[in-house]
């Protein structure tokens, strides 16, 4: 047998519980699961016709990944994000993306910047709206955005910190943006960001890139204390 | 049998483990081993007097933080902070540091305050020098510093991303302030970043903080060139 034939014997379960987990991911970003909600071992075999094997598997990866934990009583919850832990995500997003934005702007080649323009704006014209039914296809291009610039910062301590917390900064990102206001404002700040980035100047793009989560930060608090007011004494839902 | 009598069955090696870890650690901090050093299941079971199954967990935990490598052929090496290494965790520096010490500034109290200025500069009068024999424990004592400071913020991403870098950032600390020179300068810096967090200043701490971190980066980086151009064609021992 040549030594080039690979004797590695694949493990079958493998990709399945990677897609529940990546499935499971998506229903939270999207809110199609939303916060308050259990999940149990029965019914996500049925809901998606995976073997318990795979779907305890799934539901373990998702817990280290804190996107799920254990329920009061039996099962899994998906956790609230009470304020502590929103304030938490923007603490790390304040130190991590100002900086990886500046190293960006300094090693990304001219085709990696013009991607991450189209990946943040879409193809619409400079300083159109988008229409709120293409809201979370944004908020997915962003999310796209944000791995392209630590993809080339290369800096394998960023991303290790920040993969975990993406599918919780995709739940923020849907409260930050989902009005009109605050989908125009974030627009204008990210045309800074990029502008800056395109005329390689590297502490402005930080900068605007700070300014940027301040907002995002400032607006998601603001929807979380409305809902607070709003809904005293029943379970957060965002 | 009492309900809240444990039957926890408690792993005796644990323990030993974790003391094995702790002193690797510390010897890759205080220079006692250095990048380019073989460790051998055998030698470490003679040197440290415990179990081949105890030292064969500690290195599997050193692997997981980085510490050790598998080296060409067998057995694990000390790798060489070669200088990506170097950049990257500097850049984990600058982006969380500053950050953590703006928090700090509107946290602590003011007890915590006094905690961190006594773990900077130990209990010799501002301005004066560190002598070259205290270094090592100035350092040990800096190490402390970061920590309190992480532990006050409260965030638990920040001291899961920063825990598994520490020994390094030793390393990193003993390099970039082991000249009489760096240790003045860098006394400097940091008692801009104590007087700014003293009188509450978070903007102006975080400012100095980020200084500070761009001196030390310099610093070391200076120091790899001149070794680069001194033991060309050795491997290197930083």
């Amino acid at each position: 047998m040549a030594d080039d034939v690979s004797l590695r014997i694949p493990k079958p379960d493998a990709s399945v519980t990677e897609l529940v987990v990546t499935k499971v991911r998506e229903a939270i970003t999207s809110g199609a699961l939303v916060a308050g909600q259990k999940l149990t071992e029965r019914e996500m075999m049925e809901r998606t016709g995976v073997s318990r094997t795979s779907v305890r598997e799934a539901l373990r990866h998702l817990q280290a990944l804190g996107l799920v934990e254990p329920a009061p009583g039996r099962g899994l919850i998906i956790p609230a994000l009470d304020r502590e832990a929103i304030e938490h995500i923007y603490e790390v997003r304040e130190a991590i993306e100002p900086t990886a934005v500046r190293l960006f702007t300094v090693r990304a080649t001219d085709e990696e910047i013009e991607r991450y323009a189209e990946l943040v704006f879409g193809k619409r014209p400079s300083g159109t709206e988008v229409a709120p039914e293409a809201w979370p296809e944004a908020w997915r291009r962003n999310l796209d955005a944000d791995r392209l610039v630590l993809e080339v910062v290369g800096n394998p301590h960023f991303s290790r910190l920040m993969e975990p917390l993406y599918a919780r900064i995709q739940q923020l990102r849907g409260l930050s943006a989902a009005s009109h206001e605050r989908a125009r404002a974030a627009t204008a700040e990210m045309e800074s960001v990029v502008a800056a980035i395109r005329a390689r100047q590297p502490r402005k793009a930080e900068k605007a890139s700070r300014r940027h989560i301040e907002a995002a930060r400032a607006s998601v608090l603001r929807v979380v204390d409305e809902h607070e007011q709003k809904a005293a004494g029943l379970p957060g839902r965002f």
